[in-house]
């Protein structure tokens, strides 16, 4: 980046962003305006950090791209919408970037985010603005913002005795994705499945119909799974004040497509089930009457009680992912 | 931080933050929801990075403490939002954090952010949300939402020939704070008039009343001054199509509370005035016939022409910041 100042570089990713239509005020100036139909605006905000949260090369020589990075960050911050039952409406993205890093490698970052956009079916939703700056390591955040379009918001606090626990989105293959990338193996080398669970941790998929879909059938809660299945469902317990009861047969056949992994890496498909994050699948919380929006499957109910997660007889040690954590 | 995981320490700064009040949804979900009265909602994000944007540790003995960056933080993100003519309602804050880290640093952080969010008059604006992680060095970033209340935005397209240029708040004196810690000098040593510019280097003090009286009094064009004023006149000057010429008397004697120090550090202070960013005063371009809102004050005029940036018979050489020139 050494021959370009920050407007010269901001003149290069522009352009490559999603198109943004139906704002107020797009890029360029000292903020953005966007719509907020309804009188209210969903908003969140995540980071990802170079070493930490994503590596740029690994021992195996496998590369991470700039366009991972921006497609992995667009889809974190859009989970979180999708989460509350919200369309998402606008981004803005702070690049934190080594002044070594190449002037492409920023391009297919833009690239990336837009495609994500795009592909997860967030079309309406712009990149609006941005900032950028130096620093030690690649730090993306993105804030997001959403519409509920006349909805309620969807908490983690609403799930009640005697509902379904439904899940939307997959679970467990970004962990076991990158699990077969902390193993070092020869990306060339590993079959089909596994080479998908690898692009699963590169560029994750949430399914962003599903929120709105939940919000507009009821749904009681919801969250995004970003931390494990048993982390998020605890999450909803406990914000809920009820019980959780996943359904083990469920679990297995959640655990199925990772076995093979598994195998390789001799470990417990399930722990990657119950403990990975990534995947930002959604779990929701319906009265038990609602037929389940399409995209969702049950796997688990509520009932009163003290909150806690069961899973039958598993008693999993995986509790999910703490960044502070040692 | 070592001893503490992630919703721990979440636990510990939530109490610290501002109290957020008037909101759909605050803190704790998957997203905060807040209200957007006018049907629109104005954003922006912005980074502060250490060791780029902050030193934890000058060889003088100097601390930045948490409280200074995340009043800092809070500072020049409410700016973007008052260079618009709105008013800020919301941040969403995400920190990289060394695990080194003191849990009192992030708890004096946080202190920073809300007493700034009061001091600056945005009383209204809550931290309604945030993200959390592990970094080698602090990132803080913050998004900011607004609100134009029914007015137009004010963007920086739109000063006319005949406009009178005026300032609010201050500027070069942020950067006569910093040109003072980078010298290193014993702050115990140095005068009260310098103390206070390191003060305000590291706790700016936008002039967030200005923003909205400027947009009821039917400002044409308005930007922070963030990366000087020179460089940011420029951008007005080349976003509406015309030239601007800066009283060369009125620089003079914005110069004047920063002689002391220019002439301890043997400098220019006309360079700090043109030059220098983070004070975070507004640069507005008016009707000639509008009576300047209380804290503006005339500093030049707008004419037809090639779009360019004058100050009479100075010749400065400081054109602004750029993080990564050379």
């Amino acid at each position: 980046m050494g021959d370009l100042n920050e407007s010269a570089l901001l003149q290069r990713i522009f352009p490559r962003l999603a198109a943004v239509s139906g704002v107020v005020v797009g890029p360029g100036d000292d903020a953005a305006v966007i719509h907020a139909p309804d009188g209210r605006t969903v908003l969140s905000i995540d980071t990802l950090v170079e070493d930490h949260d994503f590596r740029l090369h690994r021992a195996s020589g496998f590369v991470t791209t700039g366009y991972d990075v921006g497609w992995k960050a667009a889809a974190q911050n859009l989970s979180d919408i999708n989460a509350m039952g919200a369309q998402p409406t606008s981004l803005v993205v702070s690049l934190t970037l080594p002044k070594k890093t190449p002037v492409a490698w920023v391009e297919d970052l833009a690239d990336g985010f837009s495609a994500a956009i795009l592909a997860l079916g967030a079309e309406g939703c712009g990149i609006v603005g941005g900032d950028l700056g130096a620093g030690p390591v690649v730090v993306v955040t993105a804030a997001v913002t959403g519409s509920l379009d006349g909805r309620k918001p969807v908490l983690r606090s609403g799930a009640q005795p005697g509902d379904v626990i439904a899940l939307a989105g997959t679970v467990g293959r970004a962990a076991a994705g990158l699990a077969l990338l902390e193993a070092n193996l020869a990306v060339e080398a590993l079959e089909e499945t596994s080479v998908h669970l690898i692009h699963l941790q590169c560029r994750p998929e949430p399914p962003l119909a599903a929120g709105p879909a939940a919000g507009r059938a009821g749904v009681h809660a919801m969250i995004d799974i970003s931390d494990g299945l048993l982390r998020d469902a605890n999450r909803v317990a406990a914000a809920s004040g009820v019980a959780i009861d996943l359904d083990p047969v469920v679990l297995e056949r959640l655990a199925d497509p990772l076995r093979h992994a598994a195998q390789l890496l001799r470990t417990d498909p399930l722990s990657w089930v119950l403990g990975g994050g990534e995947d930002y699948g959604l779990l929701a919380s319906f009265d038990q009457t609602v037929t389940l929006p399409a995209g969702f499957i049950a796997v688990g109910s509520v009932s009163a009680g003290a909150p806690r997660v069961r899973c039958g007889s598993l008693a999993p040690a995986a509790t999910g992912w703490d960044h502070f954590a040692d």
